[in-house]
């Protein structure tokens, strides 16, 4: 494979175009103030430096980073050599600083824009564009919370490449809940912290890849009451940062251990030690107490990226299959009996072509969803209006566990088709796949597994603000509906989508009914089908975005035919096939079905 | 863990023992004049034995087995020592001849209780399983099809586990698509061949656990018919075996490469070439141009081998997931907002149970579809009147790609939520789960595709004789409701369940008529749809089925309450749960819904 547009291993270009423009209206989102630095040919560029990037440098180092496992030697980590080249490829090609503004050195791109860009190499490589990614939320994070002085000594390093970043909130006690996390700061006399504690699952923890590392880390000051509202946040340079920003000794950050994966074996995970000899030294960020909230700017963004990298692992597995298909030769059309005649391309056989679809319905309809969270992102900031950023805001909040969980979970099933497509070779390393089916598997887990958020879903974000979130939603997808129903194609598909969003509404406002009589445990008992739906509708309406948008370029006499037949049959079959899961899934919630809630720890 | 039955790793034996004595009448089939010489406790014997050796032999090799894959030195394939061992203790075991007849140096024993024994291998350690079972295969498919001179110069040294046996139908160019294959037999005056070709996929190809191997081979004789027709089955023995049965000097058999696999490491996969040097000598089994057919008998075994297979891993992920939530302690009930409370168990959290008993519906539903399965291969054989064992045979032909691909799909998905279970200790490798899942993921691929398995069912086995198979299990599933029908608990299952068979029964029929009308293409393409459809139908009945037996049970104050509780409990859920997403798959197919099938290869 090449790397010219016409077949891109990573990505459907054609595809990346047409929802950054036909369906998103990227150019309105650069007519914003904040991006008036921007023309649209600049992100053009950036994305095809990104592109460039990701094939020629990441995809090919992914195999010799999923083989040669970093190792943990002497208290230090060996990487393989090629790891540091890719990474200061990244850090060299801008990437770290790509959304951040230009006055710390970024290149102040929307984030729509740096996150399609994400894309390319999450899909190419996800383990080594994991250091870049980390890097650059922690640089968010401590533009957004941070002080000065902490923004000038760590985060314009970490935009600059220089420095590396990590978010540390998981303790071995304490995975996913965080308000059991016992690590201790400690006050000092000149205002900093002494901080005392283990740290679990952290990727990019110890490396040699950066002048050093910053440690995002979650912990308790003295006395500070229990549970998450006791949680503050710290900055803890591996090594010490002096005022003019030259690195140092090491502080006191030890590597306990390294855990290895079964996939994205080339990120470092590791168990970190802070304050073994009492020597950790941390400084406050933001407000004491109020860590959590600040750490989420981090989360929300690796959530998002988490979403958008099972996507395009699959996206690579769903164009290697295809290409897969349209190459091997084998068997015959099931009405020609001849077996003197020549075999045909696999994707001949209609059970290939289910396999190669739904993989396109869930990795394209998967890109949308990921693109218009980040196209959110850039509305809340910087949208016109105080009620346009707002409504971002709240549409944004309710996407985001969706962003994560959906893909990641569907991320998976379209890796494991492109698997099958390949048979026997499908599963032989020396097809990459298989690798991809299983980089992908540690998304539906890591950055909050997929049933947190599933209630962080259902518990909070549907019932936010009396459902205001869900209710914004409903507003946009009964316009498009408005705008489907003058197109006799897809009058069925309205009325499935409308019943579909009418019961998403419903149930929240259910199961709102029964918290407040405190019945919670079953009414949120089924919120990962909740969030199935939810993910569902959002795709299911989504896909008819990208239908209509087809039609009308397709009556327009704009762009490649094929291509956008292609995405009309694919909306049909999302909606066809997909959708009536979620209908299930729905009534599941909405009938309170208690057959798992009921069943009793004794009975198993 | 231990083997002490209420806490196998490997099965829960209560389940084992429920299904085999108050589901399947395991005491009636030995009352068949075939069983004569066996007792219910000799079952009892046998399967303790086997948990013995499984999980005291074959569990703790598995992980070793995983890590130290099989290498190619010097044209020889090196296995770590660990795996003669355990080889060998299965053979001295008696394992390979469990269910041969005792003239060849058999037990004699049923085919459910040799399979039920079989699934604790495979599920301890499915790669050293597989060379014991390609093994049995192989000889029972030399005890149907070959000379008596074949059976005691191959069969009864395979038998007795001092040879080892293969199936060699694949080749690179000819995967799925027997009626491809170019493997060449020259016909010798001597009344043998020699044979020209090569073979891929080939699991335990060359190794050196055994005395020699005993290659079962797809080839063409000169002169033959193109396509399946023309195909003829050899024995070709790795090393020449003189009329005495002595080991002689190697026959032309070489391994040309190893496949690298992702999953089932520990099962060597080779690729051999067969008389590179014009000088290798193949026997003719069974008749020239009746090769399939005879192959058939072993692939067939092999398809209930793989589903139970598939069961088995998905078996000890559930057990291993179930213990870890019982014992992990994280979070607290949603209506505790004390964070200075203990933390609990995370079985007490719903979405934990969700992954739990879905793992268990599809475990112990695949269970009881493999373990029938295996009743019918008794009772094909040796049921009382010819009437009982055509009809056990048409069953097994409609049951058997059902078994292969159903349990190897849900058998995947099981082996998903194990990892999920356990968070991010799910994927890394010091916890067995993620092997198990990448174990399972062979499954629907190897011994024919999921999608070649749908095809087979719905374009042959449901269509065979008018519809005799779907009628007759129709009529048992009928026998079942009408039992049911008298418990109110269970009405409305019977209902969703009739309808269902309906749909299964009705669909078939619109295939035909569609395939009469030469319209086979389309009404062919939903055939995984089917298949899934069928697959729910069978274990929502054999659900039923433990249903009923359970509450009989607990009338009867026999069994473990609580077991038995979670009898009925399961089949609930998956009544409730699952058995939906078959409404919608039958929909699909009897819709004859197009829209992958028109989907254009241009518009990809």
């Amino acid at each position: 494979m090449t790397t010219t547009p016409a077949h891109s291993p990573l990505v459907d270009l054609r595809s990346q175009r047409f929802l950054l423009d036909e369906v998103f209206d990227l150019p309105g989102l650069l007519g914003l103030p904040a991006f008036a630095a921007h023309e649209r040919d600049d992100v053009d560029a950036v994305l095809e430096a990104a592109h460039t990037l990701a094939t020629e440098v990441f995809l090919p180092q992914a195999a010799e980073a999923d083989r040669e496992e970093p190792r943990f030697v002497d208290g230090r980590v060996l990487l393989p050599e090629s790891t540091r080249a890719v990474t200061r490829a990244y850090a060299e090609g801008g990437f770290n600083a790509a959304a951040a503004p230009a006055e710390h050195g970024g290149l102040g791109l929307p984030y729509t824009v740096a996150l399609a860009a994400d894309g390319l190499f999450m899909g190419a490589n996800t383990a080594a564009a994991g250091y870049g990614l980390l890097t650059r939320g922690a640089a968010h994070l401590l533009l957004a919370h941070g002080s000065a002085e902490q923004i000038r000594r760590y985060a314009q390093p970490l935009l600059a490449g220089r420095f590396f970043g990590t978010m540390c909130l998981s303790e071995p006690q304490a995975g996913s809940s965080l308000g059991d996390i016992r690590t201790r700061a400690i006050p000092q006399a000149d205002g900093s912290y002494r901080l005392e504690g283990q740290k679990m699952w952290i990727s990019s923890g110890e490396h040699e890849l950066g002048e050093t590392i910053i440690h995002l880390v979650l912990a308790r000051i003295e006395g500070a009451p229990a549970g998450t509202r006791g949680i503050s946040l710290f900055a803890v340079p591996r090594n010490h940062v002096d005022a003019e920003g030259r690195v140092g000794e090491r502080n006191d950050v030890q590597l306990a251990g390294l855990n290895h994966k079964l996939g994205q074996r080339g990120i470092v995970n590791t168990v970190l030690k802070f304050g073994e000899r009492g020597a950790c030294v941390a400084e406050l960020v933001g407000q004491p107490q109020q860590g959590l909230a600040a750490m989420f700017h981090m989360m929300n963004e690796a959530r998002i990226g988490v979403g958008m990298g099972a996507v395009m692992l699959a996206y690579r597995g769903y164009l290697y299959s295809l290409q897969y298909a349209r190459e091997r030769l084998q068997g015959r059309p099931l009405d020609n009996r001849d077996p003197a005649s020549k075999p045909v391309p696999i994707i001949e056989h209609a059970d290939v072509r289910r396999l190669l679809l739904r993989q396109r319905a869930l990795v394209e309809g998967g890109h949308a969803l990921c693109l218009y969270a980040g196209s959110l992102v850039d509305l809340k900031a910087h949208a016109a209006t105080p009620e346009a950023r707002a409504e971002a805001a709240l549409l944004l909040d309710l996407l985001t566990p969706i962003v994560k969980a959906w893909c990641a979970d569907f991320g998976v099933q379209a890796s494991d088709h492109a698997i099958q497509v390949l048979g026997g070779y499908g599963y032989t390393r020396d097809y990459p796949v298989e690798q991809l089916w299983r980089d992908n598997r540690l998304n539906p887990i890591h950055e909050g597994t997929n049933g947190i958020q599933a209630l962080d879903l259902l518990a909070r974000k549907a019932l936010a603000e009396n459902g205001a979130g869900l209710r914004a939603l409903n507003q946009r997808i009964e316009s498009t509906l408005g705008e489907a129903a003058q197109h006799p194609d897809w009058i069925e598909a309205t009325v499935a989508l409308r019943m579909l969003a009418q019961k998403v509404g419903v149930s929240a406002a259910a199961v709102a009914s029964r918290l407040q009589r405190g019945e919670g445990a079953l009414a949120l008992a089924n919120a990962s089908h909740y969030l199935t739906a939810a993910g569902h509708l959002l795709v299911g309406w989504l896909w008819l975005r990208q239908a209509l948008a087809a039609q009308a370029a397709l009556q327009a006499g704009r762009g490649d035919v094929d291509f956008l037949q292609g995405k009309l049959q694919t909306c049909r079959y999302f909606l066809k096939q997909e959708l009536p899961a979620a209908v299930h899934a729905i009534g599941l919630v909405s009938s309170f079905e208690d057959s798992f809630f009921a069943m009793r720890q004794e009975w198993f």
